[in-house]
């Protein structure tokens, strides 16, 4: 029985383990990726940290990663739409297919997910069991590295294009990775001025070289007058990417009346907000979940196709037997997108 | 010189005066309106109590009031498309016609706007002149009470309306005239089933009589459990016309995932709020603000020609000399309208 | 081994057989279901009457049929979430899962999509095997008259709610089943006015009992007038339902400016239309193909629920032994809908 | 009484006459622009060659054009926003300001609308009498010629933005200014793929030069095939510029399921067309009028103002005294804009 590496979480305890363990068997309808490339996820931080979110979800023992891109190396007998030697990645978000959201086109948010590394085994490892339903396909000639952050940058696009953002000025609080992806689009989708505000500066800087017309530092800069004054009127989009209460207020007072705001970054706690404010100003928050499945994914590959370019994002990468040090690096946040290779 | 009543502000106190003065002149774009029925909004209680907004913004003497129903009995030299004898009514906002919102059909969050009765003399009063571009036409057969409430009624509209709500599960919270409103929309509209609630039985008595399929009084019933026991998912829809905090959180604890909320009702301080459940959700919360002009107007005429009746809403009739007793009535919270009569 | 009856095409020639067939087998996702009501499509009329399409489409022998309403005798073993006993109807359309429509919540345009009973047997039978996955559950006090005509007010209902119809004026042209669920539809929805066009009387009879306020016989009044005389501007929506050009026209001449219309019925033919009215007009052409799955079955079931009734547009019961009274009487027009009793 | 330079259709007949006339006086409302660059609208050449529309339309003698940049030299008494200097341009549809679509943000569709050029004298001129609110005010840094093509810009602006392009397989058919703003508008959102088609090389070397990625030659190539070839699937969407019916069927059969089109070329005759593919293509087709007030002029804006470059589409500039030279290039058509100097 052949023996693959995988990154798992062994005990209810902080940490991974790097183990040996054997190559999962498919179902019918299921598909074998051999993995390229993982990415590490904030979920995946969040489970190494072992946090409180992730010790009452998360039954040991379980690999975890579920960024990636791979070949298809075997089929499932019911397989009928995919051919081994494919160049994939997946939706990592394992949908019920019965429920109302299952039904209408909204598995984003279904009632009944499963979610590849944290409910199930998942790609930080040398072979993957993925639902064939769940791949998607790459192009042959897209880099792999790129294929491994389709997952976070279809968070930035649900987000971002949860809005036409030709023309408009958009505002971009946080710089983490998905941040960084929505700097990027909005520049793409020809936005008309684009400001990103994070505390950190290695990441204002890769918000700059992805495009970001102004960045301000929160800790020292003053991001809502600079919105008004530049536009003069406010600005017309929100992207709060950042989780931050004091990023939040900033970002929703940088918008003109009748603006609009997508939320995605998680607060984890409860937040004191002066919604008169949005009462008053008219304004729109839309709170974001995940990728849709798969409008969103159709939406980046036309993104990626055309000529997006988020490989500044990718800024470091390690092998599996490393992966203490990519762990390390997320936590201390002077990076962008952080690849593991098996 | 002709002389009439007016209830006016006369000096920075609480309490208002009924005065005798000068009929106004009117400019060459306004029209002369001899007023036949007034209603009282909460508007006008904040400045009857003279609270901080009402102290900050309103300048004595001030005539006030701006839901009305009444003649035109005057054209200014310029106004072609209106006139004498037209039964009317008014939008109580004058715009700037220059600015970005006014350009772009959203008056209703122009940047320069002046509010009747509060910037500028208002309706309590016998006549009152009014810009000939702010006047509503009123159906001949239309009843002057009505028509008394086409502003606030119009806040409803706009509230309830920014969705579609044929088939959809809604929830109201607050049953003052514009939730009331709300439930007379809802149902209207062929909503599939509406809720309610509010803390005060009167206003839950009304709300049953408009047409709510479930009402809750907040203080003993749970109205969160209510709606998933009986919709099996959650509601579609939230309309919050409370301003309460409480409300809020029940209101948006009701809905399912996906669904929509409009936000009408103040709250006059910062709230604090589960926001990571907005996301997670994938809710979607619209600041509401005014009344589209005259979007919502058009709207408000169509489904009170198409049989909306609202008139349970209106509880009580006083005279202009019996203000007080509105006033009094209003401020404890046993009615729905009150309409003043010159 | 079990035998049924069922009404088949048994050779590429005008008419139907009613045969004894073996109780079809089932694959491991589908059910069996027991027909209790079965109603007739203008598309099983063609393929009776043999036009040009259904001898290019369907091959013989194949029992025709896919309107219907029964319960679930048997299920395939992979089947979860249904129960032997359940009473169902369900969609027809068999989509393919992996085409860019399916997978992005637009199965209705499916890119290989499989009909029932045309493309495989259909449900004029006393048994029929149908995928888990179409299937739509029915409450229990539901008429099962009513569940068998699920499909077509489906198409009515994403014709009809492809718009926000409260407050709107309504124009529908064509009163065959579907146009006539669309006027109660309409009416649901808090229509403000809505007026009904056909050239047999008896269908704009019912067109007045399911709610029409104006019904026009194309013969011999004009649409066109009479839509602008009570309007004062135009209608605000037009719902195409009779693929005939002059009713087109009449309905597109009845819009006012930046309308809307529907289009469901089918030319057979091409249209020559006035596109520039389309365009000065600033009028938008809403091509409807089927029923969104499930989008619009939940919409239906709201509907339902909340009081629609369409029951009067079922006009004629026939046994399956009567079938041909019930497609002469289809081919003769003096009908609504007809239902068949196996 | 100070004379000018004017460009008169002074009798019923084709041709234009270059006159000396008065300096126009201007009402309170109003202001005086003296007319730095103006450009030759097709609607301008239809009444030089004095079509059938152009006969019935204008009453001599009248100065035409509409298409201008210049500069305020005098304001009305009412006037308060502007300044005497100030480089501008104009909306050149006055509308009545009191029907339902001017009180409703809809005023490109008003039911009363003035025509500057048409129903009043225009700006071939070297002034001219303007509404204030017609004024669209020009950042100093604009070159006054791409200034004096807001109003077609605008008309692109109206017809490509009715859809986000972002991502999206872009169709346009007809290359002439306003198809040709139509790539570059693409273009700068973001578009995926953009084809373009006409017939007339010139214009599609135009096109090339502004962006498409693929341009066809109506005459010898088939943009349908070509299309579906490039893409897979077939385009999301066709901008209609042509008013051609075979490029209306090449751009329809260019287009996927579900996908949308804007209709801006008019054709003069009526269609013929095949209604049934855009019923079971479920497709929507927009008539596109005009510009929206002020809607897409903020739009068209931001689009300049962050990069939008759409000079390549002015080709040829000539004199008042060479006007003849400037009709007669445009009647053959090898030209994109042609400017006027007074």
């Amino acid at each position: 029985m052949a023996l693959m590496k995988a990154l798992r979480k062994t005990t209810a305890n902080p940490g991974l383990e790097l183990c040996e363990v054997e190559v999962p068997s498919i179902r019918s309808d299921q598909v074998l990726v051999k993995i390229e490339i993982a990415a590490i996820c904030g979920t995946d931080l969040h489970i190494y940290n072992w946090d409180k979110w992730s010790s009452d979800r998360v039954k040991t023992p379980r690999t975890i990663g579920h960024e990636f891109a791979g070949r298809i190396v075997k089929l499932g007998e019911d397989v009928r739409h995919l051919k081994e030697g494919m160049l994939v990645t997946a939706e990592g978000h394992f949908t019920c297919g019965q429920c109302y959201y299952c039904r209408t086109g909204q598995g984003h948010i279904c009632d009944d997910v499963k979610i590849l590394g944290v409910d199930v085994d998942g790609i930080f490892a040398e072979y993957a069991a993925i639902d064939a339903k769940n791949i998607w396909l790459l192009p042959e000639d897209r880099d792999p590295a790129i294929g491994a952050i389709h997952d976070p940058l279809g968070n930035a696009v649900h987000s971002a294009y949860a809005h036409c953002l030709t023309g408009q000025n958009v505002v971009i609080t946080g710089c983490g990775p998905i941040g960084l992806f929505c700097v990027a689009l909005a520049r793409h989708a020809g936005a008309r001025k684009v400001f990103a505000s994070d505390i950190n500066e290695y990441r204002l800087d890769l918000a700059r070289r992805l495009g970001a017309d102004y960045v301000v530092n929160s800790r020292n800069g003053d991001l809502t007058s600079l919105v008004h004054k530049v536009t003069g009127i406010g600005a017309d989009i929100l992207l709060e990417m950042s989780g931050s209460k004091e990023a939040l207020a900033d970002g929703l007072g940088a918008l003109r009346k009748g603006a609009a705001a997508s939320l995605l970054g998680i607060f984890s706690d409860s937040v004191s907000m002066d919604l008169d404010a949005v009462i008053f100003n008219q304004l729109t928050l839309y709170g974001i979940n995940g990728r849709r499945v798969f409008d969103t994914w159709y939406q980046m590959e036309a993104a990626l196709e055309s000529g997006l370019d988020v490989s500044p994002v990718i800024t470091h990468r390690f092998s599996f037997e490393e992966y203490e040090k990519g762990m390390a690096l997320m936590n201390a946040g002077n990076c962008g997108k952080v690849l593991l290779i098996p």
